[in-house]
Formats: structure tokens, sequence, C-alpha cells
């Protein structure tokens, strides 16, 4: 049984988390942190599920009285990086669902790991999905070097394109040799008819009322196409790669930064 | 029994039309027309089957020997125009694939074909499945007005978007209220990843070897997403319109352009 | 100005139908009807919008007193067809989305709407996309014979094939002929690959988690292939077919049974 | 620069290979082995390309007379056998791409390169794209362990599902646990559509006109779905994993069994 503690049980991955918590029969939840709240019951807090499990509003308190093996954090940046801290240092496994860390805090961080002999996740995506769309792109570019990547999202969407197609690009780039893709004469008789260009690569963003958040690398070879395409729904769809993270805490020491790390 | 002649048998299209013709019962090909050739059989001439049918270099005498019912014509446009009013005005019925009619020509032949009570037609795209879904994109633009055409060819291809995305779009826009689509203050942090744009609607064209001719258009509403996508491998894709348009041209009488006109 | 009342409020759908009139310019929403409640307003019922809109349990005595242009109806079979001859009785236009009429029902329903001169719109089905995809197959079976339909569902469905998928078959098999599709000597080596068989077309039924209601028929000619492909997410996919229905159950006369009679 | 000599040149295979190792800069074609002619060049042997290059009935005299350092062989699974013995025998490095060796034949074969110091490579299977898929497929089972298979070829192919379906469901068995998937209590109201099952997965084959070869590995997770799909156009896609075998072959010694062995 891991014993487990949740900050940020209001957020929409938060609840989502409490709710895989409860699920699991080998975790155990035996607090949350919030700072709206001190000394009350979750199902007495609004906003919260209806549990009878303590509320506390310091992460300090917290696990002086309950004990945790490992704290689920799914605050904010700068929450997530004091907590991080604070876990290591009263001898809690932290998962981070944050982002801002900087290269420089990754790197005391590991140290404090190192020293505590503790494990230690930050995990800026949890969609085991979209990290293994990301790492099958970058293995299948080593093959096959012409790719184009179309992503569709909502139309409320603000930003193109998606921050997970870029990284894709990026990670393709680390493999693949720089080629300009096309024929080298093509002309658009509607401008930007061929999308965005990244080293040679085309990305293509649709947004549209109905879509939720997809995307699709399509590697073209003489003869074959190869795709890879990924559906997210909703954030349920981050829960497996939580508890992934909690199992894996549980079992290494050392700070480890992305959950690719875990997957092989 | 339709008696049969086709003009342009070495052509990619004109060799699919031979062996067509050839595989259906009702359908019996008389001869050839081939500038090329005269007096031959088509098993002596290079580059066509070998087949015991005669190959005449004009269609006059061609129409005059043969007494056909049908004239396929698959050359070019200036042949095809003259093979047109030739075989109107020797009894035969056309079908024309070639492009290149002015509206005036079209005026011409329409009233020379109801002088003769025959009938005509000219196709400038024999792809049933192209033409499907270009009228289904027209009848769906009218209940859902946001829409995305992703285009997919191989990477030979000079020019973007393909033809058939550009009058897909222009199809729909005849139904549809102009629109802005995407949110109003979107922005591209790699530029053109939203595509081309045409009334509000957006296109996006992909260029990948291992792609042949492929179309997606998609229309998005709350809650629900309609796609319709054609997929064209190579030219055996056009015979069942060439087919469509022999019966119904043995059945009608005037001049009809665009196989749409026949597809209800 | 439209004035409604919904029956059925507290329902999937009709909750969505309330969000959806509250919405609309043209809409007034003066009531709903709902067994469980009289009296109050919407807001001090469990489980409905926080409106101040009075709700009655009795349809008669809904219509007395608010005299509403259209009834929507989204209760169960029973009352919707209670509720169907009420609305009419009483001048009262009813779109009413519920199954179960029988022959019977619908004649004497549809002689009520002749002789009170009034709309009347039975739906079974108010999802727009799966209606013109079921619509865009029926058409396209006439010029493409060999089709076989994959329908994608959570894993928590209990039936298959869905119900849209049999009728789509069933639909298609109206204007095809009937035909074996595949290879007449085709072997299974793990048993039942091919999937469900109607009329020689072939059904195939995924379930999957991550899925919600998908829907692809797949058209297939020489040399090429028309897909037709509905992605359902929630119910407010329903919503846009229910205002078709309203706008045009008052501008018509006589009872429609079906919202494929709406679109052309 | 690498010698070649190819085995089986006539084949749909061999003709792409004769093609692909003309057009790299870094490949020698040497000569050709056809026990059908002896003592020509391929420009008179009917079915060859016309290339000066000669053509030899047996292998044993081409390897004395060429001194090559690389056999492709894709003659058929009797002589590849004895081809590759020769080839080793006789101090060139073979990549044999015909089926029916028995573990036996491997073994054997295995410690007969072993002996020569010599490279080896037997590839069942060059498409680079369903190698990848497969290795893919194997992987994320991993971490999304509800999977269906939907593979779709043309409705001249006599077995479903496809060999590499039955492989790609194989090689996820062997990483997942079975597991029973859909509701426990689901029903087919049509028999079969649920399609067939392996290990609790489910495997739907398509057979359309139009289609060629294509296969989609769906896997679901709550909230999520990853797709892989391969299409495969022609035999010219089977070319770059030849390729990368010639490549691969110079530089290893032993025996390698599947061009999966290659790919990392």
């Amino acid at each position: 049984m891991i014993n487990i503690i949740i900050a940020g049980p209001r957020g929409n991955m938060g609840k989502e988390a409490v709710k895989m918590v409860e699920k699991q029969h080998e975790f155990n939840l035996c607090a949350v942190v919030d700072y709206k709240y001190d000394n009350i019951q979750m199902k007495d807090a609004e906003g919260m599920e209806s549990l009878k499990i303590p509320v506390y509003s310091d992460l300090k308190t917290c696990i002086a009285k309950e004990n945790p093996d490992v704290l689920i954090d799914l605050t904010n940046p700068e929450t997530g990086k004091k907590h991080l801290r604070t876990a290591l240092e009263k001898g809690v496994r932290p998962v981070i669902g944050t982002t801002g860390f900087t290269d420089e805090d990754i790197k005391s961080l590991s140290n404090l790991a190192e020293e505590k002999q503790l494990g230690a996740i930050i995990a800026p995506n949890f969609a085991i999905g979209a990290i293994l769309l990301m790492k099958f792109s970058r293995a299948a570019a080593k093959y096959m070097s012409d790719v184009e990547i179309i992503e569709q999202h909502h139309d409320k969407k603000l930003d193109a394109p998606s921050g997970t197609a870029m990284k894709t690009a990026q990670l393709i780039s680390e493999i693949r040799e720089e080629k300009q893709q096309g024929h080298p004469e093509e002309t658009e008789a509607w401008p930007h008819a061929r999308g965005a260009e990244y080293e040679g690569m085309r990305i293509h963003s649709v947004r549209l009322p109905g879509r939720v958040a997809h995307q699709e690398v399509i590697f073209g070879g003489e003869g074959q196409v190869l795709t890879l395409r990924h559906d997210s729904m909703n954030r349920t769809s981050f829960m497996p790669g939580v508890k992934l993270a909690v199992e894996h805490v549980m079992e290494s020491t050392g700070l480890i930064y992305g959950l690719d790390e875990l997957i092989d």
C-alpha cells in the first residue's frame, strides 16, 4: 500500500487524481493540501469530492501528521517548486505535474534527491499516449525522413501549432537531417496552403468545433505511409501517467524529468 | 449492344477506356482513332492493346466505315473540341473527357446537339467518388458551416492546393454564408500553420512520397464532426464514370456539361 | 420570437435543450414540464438549471397558462406519445424526440395534425451529422456498390453493431442490389475476422475505452475509395437538430417523421 | 562502393531491387542470376530492364567471375536457402528475402556465417513501415492494454486476417496480459460484428476494391486513443528495407533473422 497526499485537489487535474487514487487498491489517499482550507474534511470543502479525508492548508503540517510515502502535486509552477523541495526534505517522494523549472532548479533538486536517497519525478505532461506518440515519431524519423504533422483542436484554441506539435517537430529534428520536403518548385495558388515549416517539415493546424485535441504525424516513403495518431478526449487521459509515476517514484532514487524517461 | 469508338487510345485514360469497353458485355469496341496510325489493327500499333480492332487516323472516315453509336474522346482540348462537333454532325453521340471549352463553345455545341436531337456529354472529371465528395460537401455545408479541407498528394505535385480542393471550397461557398472560422484572436507561433484561407474556410495541402491523391472535407459542429474522404489510387478509378456517361448519352438529348449533372 | 416549453428538462437531452433554447435570440423558454415538480421555478428544482422559469407537472395546465408556440418533448416513449396528442389538441406544435411510435400511431397523429392545420415533428435521432451520413451513404451506394461499415464505441456499450450502423446498412440495401462482397473463396484463419454480414455487406464493431460514438461507411471501387465518417462526442451534438426542427415545425403543416425529411 | 548481384531479377520484388541498386550511388550492380538465361545481357532477356549487365544461370559461376560483395536473393524458399549457403561458402554476404527457413536451417547457417566471419541477413518482410508498426505496437501495449486491429485489403485477397495482423496480435500478446476486452455482457445483434478474437483482442478484416494493403492498430485508454497505421501501396515500399539490409550486412558478422533486428 502506498500512502499518498495530493496538493491542488480542486483543480481539473487534481479532481481526477483524487478519483484515480481512491480507485486503486494499492493506493491510499491520506490527505489533501489546499491553501484555502484547514482542519476540515474534503466533504465539507466546496469544490471537492465528498470524502472523509482531512484537508491541510500547509504541506509541512500535513506530512508531519500523515507521514505519507508520496506527494502528488498538481498546483502551479511556483507552489509546485516549493512543495517539491519540502517533500524531499521531509522524506516524502514527490510526483510534480507543474512546469516552470529552470535547468538550475533541476540540478539543485536533483542533488537534493540524491542526497536524501529518494525518488522524485517532474512530469510536465502525464498523457502516456502523447508521450508514446512523440517517442515513436522520433524513432520512425530515423528510417522515414519525409514527415508532416496535422494537429486538430477545438476552435476556442488561441495558438497554432499546438505545443505538442511543436515539441514533436523538434524531437524529430534531433534525429532527422534537415531536408526541404515537397517539390523544390512547388507553388501555392492559395497562399499558405502548405502550412508552417520547421526544418523542411510541414505542420498544419485545424480548428473546428467538435474537435478536442488530436495529433497525426505522417511519415511518407516510396510506396508506403506510416501514420501515428493520438486523440485526447479529456483529463482522465492523464491518470494512467500519474499512476505510473507514483509506482515508479517508489522504486527509484534521484530526480527524473519527463515521463518519457519512464517509458521504454 | 452499344457500338463505341475511342479517340486517344494510347494515352493513360485511353488505355484504361479500351480495357473497360472490352470488358463490358453490352459495349462493343468497333475501332479507335489515333492520328499516328491508319489502316492497321491495334495489335500492330505500338503502345496499344493487342487487339484485332481497326485503327483510323481520321474521325470522319472512321464514322463512315464503322457507323458507331458513341465516341469516347480522351485526346486533348483542341482535338476534343473538333471531334465533338464532327461526331454530332455525323449522328454519333460524343462523350468527351477533355477540358478547355469556353461558355461560347458550350452554347454553340449545345444548340447543335438539340438540333440533331442527340445526347452529348463533356466531363472534365470522370472520378465518381470525387464528384460525390463535392456534391455531399455542398449539401453538408448547409447544416454544418465550419469546414476545413485537407488534401494529400505525392511530393512530385507542383501546385497547392489541388484543383479539386479549390473547386470543393468554391462549391461550399455557394451554399455557406462567409464566416471567419477559428478563434477571432488566434495567433500563429509558426507562421502559416493555419493553412490557406478561402472565405473563412481553411485549406491544408500535404505532400509526401507514398501518397497518391486524397482529399478530406471536415465539418465540425458542437459535439460532432462529419468527415468526407476520397482516396484515388490510379486512373482505373475514372472508368465507372466513363461507363455511366456512355449509358446516359444513349438515352438523353442535348449537351450535358459535368458528370455531376448525371448524379442525383 | 418563438415561445417554447420543454418536457423532460432533467434528462441529458432535456438539459442541453434548455441551454440551447436560452442561447437562441429568436427562441423564448416560457416554462418546463416535469411530473415531479409543480408551482416552483427551475432554480428551486433539483437537477435543473438555475433559471427563473416556471415548472409545471401537467402539460395541459402549462399550455393553458403559458400559451406556447412549440412543445419540445424529450421524456420517454409513453409520455411523448401522450404529449404529442395533447399539444396538437391544444393548438401547440410538437417536436418529439422519443421513439416507440407504431405505424397506426403515426397515421392517427398525422390525421390530427392535418385536421388542426398544425406542424408536428417526431425525430428519433436529432444528430444532423449522423442523418447526413446515412443520407449520403444511401446516395453513394447507387454508384459504388461495395461497402463496409466500421463503427467504434466505448467499451461500456452492450450491443453490437450500433443501431445507427444497422440502420445505415438497411438504408443502403434499399438502393443497392444484394451482392456478396469479398473474394468468393475467402477463408477466415481466425473465425469472424470478416465481421457481421448484411445482404453481402460487412459490418465491424470496435469497442475501446477512449472512444465515444463513431461510424465510418467505406465505399470501395476500382482504384478509389470514398469514406464517410461521423464522430459524436456528446449530447450537445443533437441541439442543431432540435433547433432545425423547431424552426421547421413553425412553418409546416402535418406530421413529419424523421429529421431526414427536413434535410435535402 | 558495394558490388552487388541480384538473384530473381524478373520477379516483382527483383525488378524493383534492380531499379533501386541502379539508382544508389554507393551501390554497383555487377550481374544478375536467373536460371532461365545464361551468357547474355539483361537487355536481351525478356522481362528484364534494358541494361548492359551480364546474366548468369548459376550462382557459383557468377560469383567466380564477378567477385561481388553482396548477394540480394529474391527467388523462392528452395532456391533462397541454397543460395544463402553458396554465397557464404564463397565469401559473399547474403541478403535473402525468402521465407521457409526452419530453426535448424537458421542454426546451421548461423554457424556457417560465424565460421566464415561474414554478415548474413534473412528478411521475410522488407517493409520498414510495417516493421516499425509492429515494433511500436508491442511497445505501446505495455502501457495501453486495450487494443483492436483493423486491416484493410483489396477484395482479391483470399485469407483473413492478414499475416501482418496476426503477427502483430501475437507480438502484442507477448507483452500484454491476456484480457477480455469489451463489456463482459456484450451481445451481437448481427453475429460476428465484434470480429475475430485473439487473447481477448479483436481483429477486423475489411476487403474492398480500391484498397491495397493497410493496417491500423488502435489502443484505447480512459479519455484517449493511440492509433498506429501503415498504408502500403506497392512493392517499391520494400526497397528502403533492402537498402538498409545491404548496408548493414557489410558491417556485421553472423546471421540476422528479421529486419526488426536492425531497427532500434
